[in-house]
Formats: structure tokens, sequence, C-alpha cells
């Protein structure tokens, strides 16, 4: 495996840094702290005896939605000594920018375990969502004169992120496909806009410095880049040098294939042989980082959609070099994420990795297996929210008349359907407009009756060069209450289709 | 009283934004939540069900430093319904990225009571600790071709948030003096500077844009600006027309004044009429808050020094114009601050106020008595450290012999101990590295003694513009583990004072 040692890799990606970068210095006046038996009146940091909360009890449900009161669970207790390696009297404390260092070890070893990048090299550091990762990383990154590539359809609160320094963002064409070889960013559209840039839409700008990507269970679109086309777009990313950033908050919900015969087919909870490893070996879709001979490759995961959003706490992995300058970033910023967010992902995962575990001590390893098998718990629930939207979107009526597709995400939270125009309704004219009116109908069309979704068109980087390709609405299943919420609402859009198509 | 509206704040103050500011804009997919009876499919936030923490419950102590397993205290509880107006699905959630509303009603309370501003049209902001909120108000206000003023010693982390913008930092002398009437900013000079500056030694930048100040407690002075001070800085600041970046995170820690015949006299410990209200009206210096007519102050409060510093918690208050940039800059960056963090201090300071009402949900105002009847016990125990601490230094040999003085700060965390040169040992040379080669062999000098301190010149905005100002060094009271530590800590001072000098 190629080793890179920070000299290498910042004469390798210095070039790649903003020119604002280089005014990041966290002025410093303190020195780092004295030898034993010196008595330290330096620091500004009030001793723990002055915090007035002293211990922290939390009651972790063993599954999502367990009945209050439950007998089950874990109890977990934190006070001034407990955890050992992560006490309140530390949490609560000033700590390290990057992120407190057991929580850091398992970040690492989840990568390790998960994600072995293709390079020794790497690290990881703790952000403050993803959020505040990724302004960060394009405030490392681009200037007003930098371009970003992004899915043609995205979460577009990044596009902020990459405006906030004046830069540009450009579309990457996307194919939206039920084919798993074919879903996600179209391959030779991407190899031609780059391999012809100074004859294309874009001449007048740099070339891209970086693809911002949400690879699996991609957001809105649910698409997942295949194995294969994940090497492609690796190799166009060697060839015209730019860097890769992987956003991937919902891989780890992974569905099983859905089979119209037995809908409600669940392998998370009916397959005996589905263990921890299976999902990480079978399930999980490989992250960009496991090809990144190059370092190239910077990945964020976040434990929002996996934990709580609440937290505000996710974690960047890159090389050192990178890793350090999104750090220097933080220094003079943010500093450190919540210590009190970090120490409850801390102190439930050490808990969960107990039952992995032998030692009263948990090794790291145990807690990923412990976080992984929360993991698998989530995502069984979303595979059957998953299962009852999908049985009940193709008993709807409107689905039976025709009216409109369901495009099945492979991951995530998200659904998309795309209305079926009658012939020659919508012709390919250079006025999207048309596109974006009928939409906007639909949407009224399913307020109407009764619910809310997302129109996939207010999440292209570019509506004009998405006009064929932005005639779809995004669902979620993430935060309906239960089954019934469900079928309710999918009920609500048959007929919403309905109403729309008759007003046609 | 006058009352501004948000278009006559906007018009006033938009000459004070950044270029860069315009840039920001979060780009939103989504539209407000549906009417009744419509189901929310929009937003990608997991429903709380799948949170895997669903009670939290607190232990907090009735004073700091209470004995572990004490009976005393507070039991606070969270879970799915509890605290009603901030449960644990709401506070794990996403949430507004300017704050929970029970939290932002609590912080514009404690504004209300405690420093009234002098006119209507304010508001306030939750941000993710002050060196968050400071980047962000720099951010709002800064160019490359910027200036902001600061006391010429400062929390120099503060310099890195105003460089990060390109921007130029220049010093504003102070008075280092034991009077109060004359401590702080040096407003002669500091008018001199501004009425003269096209003439003066800053004459190539643009004239300041902002006063950063941290106005009670000065760190690292320990200064505290008289009110005929702020009113004079604030008549300079309405000539001029500067914005007052007012950073309060020690103003609550207020000192009564040292009797060395009674040392260990302590207001906050021995007198029975000290009640919130008159803490509250004497012992609290007024914030610029209170005589801003003009609405050009923005004043930064934390619960870092007040609750935990790993909280990452703290809020802003100023104008709704510009409150609304800083929360526009949250929205493109790091979005809310951590909800646990939130829910921890929110969850607190109402149990708190439940010692002050009569009703079971207690109103906004007994919760802001109870957390000052908090900040009155954690300020007991600065004023107790601080008696520890002056009556260890006084009784050292050093003092005795009259190698140091002891700068007595009338708030906060810090001490300053000044070295006693003898005769034309420094003299006013244009040299400064010899104060500072002086300084660091004092620094030797007490680490050898044991102790570790801050050099006062490490502290410098510009070490050039303070080589008369900058021979002191900075201890802390806050982090020792007890009066012996402190006592043990302030002899090998003494110590360390008598081995400098004895090597001069």
């Amino acid at each position: 495996m190629v080793k890179y040692d920070f000299e290498t890799l910042r004469n390798r990606y210095s070039s790649f840094l903003s020119r604002r970068d280089a005014a990041k210095q966290l002025v410093k006046f303190w020195d780092n702290p004295p030898g034993p038996g010196v008595i330290e009146l330096a620091g500004g940091m009030p001793n723990s005896g002055f915090f007035p909360v002293d211990t922290i009890d939390l009651h972790v449900v063993s599954q999502p939605f367990e009945e209050r009161h439950s007998q089950n669970g874990l109890k977990v207790h934190m006070d001034k000594n407990e955890p050992k390696e992560m006490p309140l009297s530390m949490s609560l404390q000033y700590t390290n920018t990057e992120g407190m260092e057991p929580l850091l070890s398992f970040a690492r070893k989840m990568v390790e375990c998960i994600n072995q990048p293709a390079y020794e090299g790497w690290d990881v550091c703790m952000t403050s969502g993803s959020s505040d990762a990724m302004y960060k990383i394009f405030e490392v990154l681009c200037d007003e004169d930098s371009t970003v590539m992004m899915e043609e359809f995205t979460f577009s609160p990044v596009i902020s992120n990459v405006k906030l320094q004046g830069a540009n963002v450009i579309p990457v064409k996307m194919q939206l496909s039920a084919n798993p070889e074919e879903q996600g960013i179209d391959i030779d559209r991407l190899a031609d806009l780059l391999d012809n840039w100074s004859v294309g839409p874009y001449k007048h700008l740099n070339k891209p410095k970086a693809l911002y990507t949400v690879s699996t269970g991609q957001n809105p679109t649910g698409m997942t880049l295949s194995l294969a086309k994940r090497n492609r777009i690796y190799e166009i990313a060697q060839k015209h040098d730019f860097i890769i950033v992987e956003d991937d908050p919902y891989g780890y919900l992974f569905f099983p294939p859905y089979d119209t015969k037995e809908p409600m087919k669940n392998a998370y909870w009916d397959d005996k042989s589905l263990t921890v490893q299976k999902y990480v070996d079978e399930y999980l879709v490989k992250s960009f980082l496991t090809i990144d001979t190059d370092a190239r490759v910077i990945r964020l995961e976040t434990f929002s959609k996996l934990y709580a959003p609440g937290l505000r706490l996710s974690f960047v992995v890159a090389n050192k070099f990178l890793t350090e300058r999104i750090f220097n970033m933080s220094e003079v910023t943010t500093r450190a994420p919540s210590g009190v967010s970090q120490a409850l992902v801390y102190s439930v995962i050490k808990e969960m990795g107990k039952r992995h575990s032998s030692e009263p001590e948990p090794s790291v390893e145990s807690m990923v297996t412990g976080w992984l098998e929360w993991l698998m718990k989530v995502a069984g629930h979303y595979a059957h929210r998953r299962n009852i939207a999908f049985k009940a979107l193709y008993e709807t009526e409107g689905y039976k008349e025709g009216l409109f597709q369901v495009m099945e995400p492979s991951a995530g939270m998200f659904i998309d359907l795309k209305p079926c125009w009658p012939q020659g309704e919508l012709s390919r004219s250079d006025h999207y407009d048309l596109i974006t009116e009928k939409m906007d109908q639909l949407n009224q069309s399913l307020l109407k009756s009764g619910v809310q979704v997302v129109l996939g068109y207010r999440m292209a980087v570019d509506v004009k060069a998405s006009k064929d390709t932005c005639d779809f609405v995004r669902i979620t299943i993430a935060y309906a209450n239960d089954d019934a919420q469900i079928i309710e609402a999918c009920h609500r859009i048959g007929k919403g289709f309905q109403v729309f198509f008759s007003r046609m």
C-alpha cells in the first residue's frame, strides 16, 4: 500500500488551497502544558468543580421506536470519572479542536474496518455537523475563481457553502435509472465536459478543483454509484486532477432489494445470517477512499441521521495535509465541537461495544461492532418503511393508471416519484419554465391532497441545465410517526397525481 | 426610548457590511411547514423514534465544588415530552439556526433584566461559543481593507478571527491602574488616534470599523471600564461612527473590594443583604448596551465560564439588522448550535427557576433569578479564590521585598503581576526586545519554581506598541483544584520573582 508522508502530501496538495487559506493562523498566547510538578496557572479554564452538572445518565433504547419504560436498553452513566477516558470533567471542559482522542480513535477504526483507504497517511477530524464540515472544506479549497462540480441535483444548501467563497458551482449530468450499473453521474458526459472544457459551456471558468458527490442513496435522487462508475470517476479525477468530496450521510441505511411478491420481506429482520460482517462486506458500498491511491478523496460522515441531528457532530476523513488545513480552519472559527455531544456519542457507543467484549473496557473494534449493530437496526426500520411506502404507492389507483413512476432508491431516506407525461406533453423546448410550471401545479395538487413533498427542480444546481431530468418529486420516509402515516401519505400521493392529471 | 425598525437599521448599518457578506445566501429547497392536516414528507429529518437516547437525567450541584453524592442539588429529567417546551424529541432534532425559542426567550430576558438596551429593535442569536460568534461577526463586518481596534492586550485568538478576513488589527492604549476611574482604555489617546487618523501611524489604513473590547474583568489585564469611560468611548464611537463589539465572558464574576485587614471577607458568603437584585444593581457593571442609543453595540455573552466550556454555547445581542446578518452567516456555515448543549442549559436553568416560582412552570423571570443565584455562587467561589491568592501573594518574601506588584482586578478569573524594576533597569529605548527578553527570563524563573503563567506580551496586539506596558504576567485562579493549590502556587510565584531578580 502506498504511503504518503506529510511533506509529500503538502507538495502534492498545496496547489489546491485557496489564497485565503494562508490567512488562517491561530494567534496562540499559551504554551504546551508544563511538565509534572508544575502548577498550571496559565489557561483560563474553570476547574470542573465549577460545572453545575456533575452526573449525566442516559437511557439507550435497544431498538428504534421502542416503547417507553421498556426494560430493555442500556443505561449509560457519566460523571467526573466516568467514562474513564472521557469523563465529564473532560467533555465539559475546553477540549481539542479536532475532537477528543477516544472519539477520534473510534472514527479511525470505523474507517479502517469499513472503508480502508488505499493509502497510508490519512486522518480524521471531528466537525460540528456536515454543513460545518462542508463550508470549512470549501474555505480551504476555493477562491472566487474556483469551480466546483456537483451532481445536477444535490443537497442544495451545499451550493451556499461554495458560493460563500464567491466560487462557481456547475452541474454534472446524472442518469436517473433503476439499473444499479447506470445510476448516478453520467460518466461519458463528465469525461466529455472535462476533456473539452476549453470549448464547452464553462470555458470562461477555471477547470474544476473538486467534485462534490453524495455517492450512496444520493440526496435527492436516491441513486447509488456502482463500484465500476466510482473507478471511472476516479480515473477522470486523476486525469484532470481534481479532489473528490464524498458526502455520505445515508450509506449505512442500505436497502435489500424490494420484492413485489413479498413486499414486507426485510433481510434486516428475517435473515438470520445477516451478521455485522455480512452487512459490511455485502451491503455497504465501498467509499471512494478504498480506491484512493492518490489521497485525493475527502469523505464526510455524520451522526445526524444515524444518532441525532441535534448533536451537530460529524467527521471528515482525508489525507493528513488536508485534515490539518480543515483543523486549522476550525482553530480560527468554531474551535472544538460540543463536548457534550461528543460525550453522548462516545459513551453510548462504548456501552454498545461492551456487548461484544469480554473485557470491562471494550476495545475500539468492539465499539465499532456495537455501533454497526445499531446502524443495522436503524437500516432495518428504514427498509421496512421503504417496503410500506412502495407497497402503498404501487397499490394506488394513480400508479395503476400509469400516472407516475417510482424511482427505487438503493439506500437512504428518500424516494423519488416521476409523473408519466402523456405523449408530447413536454416537448424538448428551450423554455424550461414549462416544466417548472407543471411541477408547481403537481405540487399544488399534492398539497391539496394533503401531502407536502420537495420538488426536484428546487434541488437542481442549474434548473436550465436540468430541464430534461428535473420532473420528479422527493418524499422522505424518515419523518413519519408510524406505518399508518406512511400508508395514508402514499394514498394521498396517488390521489394527488390523479388530481394533477385530471386538470391537464 | 428610541425605537428602530428593521428598515431604519438596514439603512443605517448596511455600510458596515463586508463585501463578502453579500455572497451569503442559503440555497433553500424547502418551504415552510404545511398547514394542519397535511402530512410532512419534505424535510429529511429522522423521526425522534430513531434516536438511540430517549431519556437524559442530570444531577445539578447546589454549590460549586459540592461533595459527590450530596443529598442536595437538583435532578433534571429530559425525555420525549419533558421539558414540555424543549423535549428531547425537539432538542435532538434539526432545530432553528438562531437557537431554540425557549432559550432565546431566556437570553432576551437576561438582557432586559440586567442590561436593558437604550433602544427598541434589538434581538439575540445563539452561537456555538464566543470564538464562533467572533469570527461570524468579523465575517459580517470586515474585508481586507477594514481596520479593527482592540485593547492593546487582548484575548489574542480574536486577532485570528479578524485576520481571517485579511483585515487589520490595531492596538488601543490602556491604563493599567488600581484606580477604578482610570482602568482600561486610555480615552485621551483613543480620541487623539481617531481625531488625527490621517496624520497618525495608521494613516495608510482605513479608519476603524469597530472597537473590540473586553470591558469588565478584561482578559488579560483584569481591568474594568468605569461607566464614565464607557460614556466617553460611546461618544467617540458616535463621532467616528464605529461599532462597539463588547465581549463579556467574566462580568458576572464580580469581586467585592479586597480588604487587607480582613482578607477572607467575602460579601457573597457573609452579606445576608446581598440579594439577586442588589447583585444586579450594585455589583454588575452596566453593558454598553444600556447607553446604546444608536444601536451600534454588539454584545457577546457565553455559557463557557458560567456553566461549562464543553457546551460550546453562547449568544450575541445586537440590533435586529446585525443579528439577522450573523444568523445568515450561521445559515451557510455551522447552522444551529448543538441541541444537546442547548437542552442541558435550558433544562437546568428552568429547574433553578422553579425555586423562585409558585407555578409548576416557572416564568422566564424566575429562570433569570434562579440563574443569577447560581452565578452569585460561582462568583462567590472566585471571590474566595481571589482572597486566598491575594493573601498568599502579599505574604510572600518576594512581595515584602518589593519585587512585584499585584494589579488587583475587579472581576474575572485573572490576576496580573508586574515586576518592580530596579531604577533604570529598563530604559525607554526603542528596542523592545529587551523587555520581552527580561520577561522570558522571568517566565523561566517561575517555571523553575514550579508555576506556569502567561506572559502579558504574548497577548499584545502589537508588542512594539506595548513595550512600555507589557511587563506583566497573567495568572488564573480558575483552574486550581482547591485553596491549598492556590496558596502553594502563590508561594512559588514569590520564590520565582526572588530567583529572577537574584540573577539580574
